[in-house]
């Protein structure tokens, strides 16, 4: 690969959204160029913000090849591509894609996934495959009901996933997720945790450095607020790290990586899921680190040395604002939020707004974390989208 | 003007250089769209950031309405336009340019800006308009060998300025610079200073802020190094952002506003130019700031609140990377400073180097301003563009 700041060296997204936009702007701290390519007419948060957009299908290598060609290096910004066409599509255009097709390869499928970190002694959540409405009796009986049934690609923000009660629902939410027919769907007990986890993790030739150990905040499967450090013992955070490490040297991981985990109620730190790229749970460390995930996903994909992922200040919170409303986005009501001295809005310029969409979020820097987490909650409550 | 949170919103940039580009950035974070128009070729920066690129004459309004028509506002980010377009532009555009036209007749004009804070009480340089061979060797008399002869429009890194030693010297910088024929020629005394200082000042509707008084290295007229905050007492300090507040009041100034001041051998503070625009001076506060004058020139233009101006590290260091040889523009030998922790490495996407060009910029945070200077110039030095 060229020197990444080579004058005319172009960087290249899959997927166009948010994930894709925020990294952007650290390609462009380079000097970088930046290409996308998009499988979602609905995705323009990066389209506004250069002149090389593309666009076609995910499962057409062919409709992706001009974009390929025109870049100097390509990443992902989400996992909705096969690592076969990604191989196909390095192969094919020579455009090297970071992280490589073969350690995606290693964690696309959510099965495939549990069966790579453990098989490298990383504690996993139970999980089994099911094939049948035995299976789903079985693994209830098993680790007991609730639990939740999962397809094994393509699923994020509680799609693709499905808590179930009982036999009914199970049948019903297997049918739902497509049998077998389009993906497997791999059941998973419910985890009796206290708080869950994440960290990430930039890797590359020239070296690796970890995150703090953050705090997800969900509701309905979706994220809505992260603490950072995380409300537990140092111990917990460094086993966290750690884990996160070793998932990454497992995978033999370059680019950014985010990984989440459970902390039981016994103590354990389990692996829940992985994501080959710029994590909700790691907007934080924008503002909130020396050298934020974003960056570093360009530097490493590129072959730059990773950055200080240190915090500045000794707490961040970000609470992620949804839309509230189907209408033309605007953001109202954030005058006092955006005045809060060491507060931080971000949007995504996504053109419309609907219920539930992450349309933007607010970073918020202070001493104590649960002091900035109910001012940030505070200033944010009457944003509406 | 619409709420600049709207998902459409485009903010428009007079001039495609890194000022715009690094300003751009900031748009992009709340969500916006950026427009460019500009009147150079190789003004490349910004044109890579965006599909709404556009090109034509600063001198010819009719060549910048697609442009204006397509921003829901408008900035600077140099003075090469003269205030009667701009006026003309916004009247016939019905599209609001902040700072105002007005606010950028009272310093367009060296003469004229010089006379402006004057008359508001601010400590100026001793200057004079010069009309002839006569007024040279009268202002020679008044105020000695050598002094500075300045064009009083269109000049930056020492473009449009000449040291003069002597009447010969004079009399054919006088005619180089344009005589009388293009624009006014001022003279200005030579200053004894012990150094260069600057302040940055944003301020709209919703408040005023004022960045830490910084230090501006300075070698054939070009800022090659900024350290903030500049070594010299904190009463100076205070002084020389209380006169940056005093003159943007005096504009009426809605927008970011960049002063640089002399720091006499006798301890005053005299007002030598300033800028409608971020400027050079205060790039350190990409990183070294909550809010850099980048994300605050967005802000003020678009309404929104400013925000907080501090020094998030004790010490902050910028240093100029020009140009070392005429080439395709690549940055080589910068490992160890992309490597350094709390390192901060910009470039401004220029496709062409040349030497002195100025091609990108290395800041360093740290906690004493002369050991990171030291290790920021080590760092920095053997970097060739």
């Amino acid at each position: 690969m060229k020197n990444p700041l080579t004058s005319d060296f172009t960087i290249g997204f899959l997927g166009a959204g948010q994930l894709a936009r925020m990294s952007a702007v650290q390609a462009f701290r380079y000097g970088m160029q930046v290409a996308v390519f998009s499988d979602r007419p609905e995705d323009e948060p990066v389209k506004f913000m250069t002149p090389h957009s593309y666009s076609g299908s995910f499962d057409d290598v062919n409709s992706m090849m001009e974009f390929a060609e025109c870049c100097d290096v390509i990443t992902l910004e989400n996992e909705f591509i096969d690592s076969k066409v990604l191989r196909e599509l390095r192969d094919r255009s020579g455009t090297p894609i970071y992280p490589s097709p073969e350690s995606f390869a290693l964690i696309e499928n959510k099965l495939i996934e549990k069966q790579t970190f453990e098989n490298a002694g990383i504690p996993v959540t139970p999980y089994s495959l099911i094939q049948d409405e035995d299976g789903l009796k079985n693994f209830g009986d098993k680790y007991g009901w609730p639990y939740l049934l999962k397809s094994s690609k393509g699923g994020y923000d509680g799609y693709g996933n499905k808590t179930v009660q009982n036999e009914e629902e199970a049948g019903s939410a297997f049918k739902k997720l497509g049998g077998q027919e389009r993906h497997d769907i791999l059941a998973e007990a419910f985890v009796d945790f206290t708080h869950e986890l994440a960290v990430q993790v930039a890797r590359n030739e020239k070296g690796i450095v970890v995150y703090p150990c953050c705090e997800t905040v969900q509701k309905n499967h979706i994220c809505v607020a992260v603490k950072t450090p995380a409300p537990v013992s140092s111990k917990i955070q460094k086993k966290a790290q750690e884990l996160a490490i070793k998932a990454t040297e497992t995978i033999d991981g370059k680019g950014i990586f985010a990984y989440e985990f459970f902390l039981t109620s016994s103590g354990e730190v389990l692996l829940n899921e992985s994501a080959p790229r710029p994590h909700n749970s790691g907007h934080y460390s924008i503002e909130g680190c020396v050298t934020s995930q974003f960056e570093n996903h360009v530097r490493t994909v590129c072959g730059l040395h990773p950055g200080d992922p240190s915090l500045i200040k000794p707490s961040a919170v970000m609470i992620n604002l949804l839309g509230t409303q189907k209408r033309t986005a605007v953001i109202e009501n954030a005058e006092e939020a955006i005045a809060q001295p060491g507060g931080h809005l971000h949007s995504y310029g996504k053109l419309q707004s609907k219920t539930g969409r992450k349309m933007a979020h607010y970073t918020l820097l202070g001493d104590d974390t649960e002091a900035i987490y109910n001012k940030a909650v505070k200033l944010t409550k009457g944003i509406e989208i």
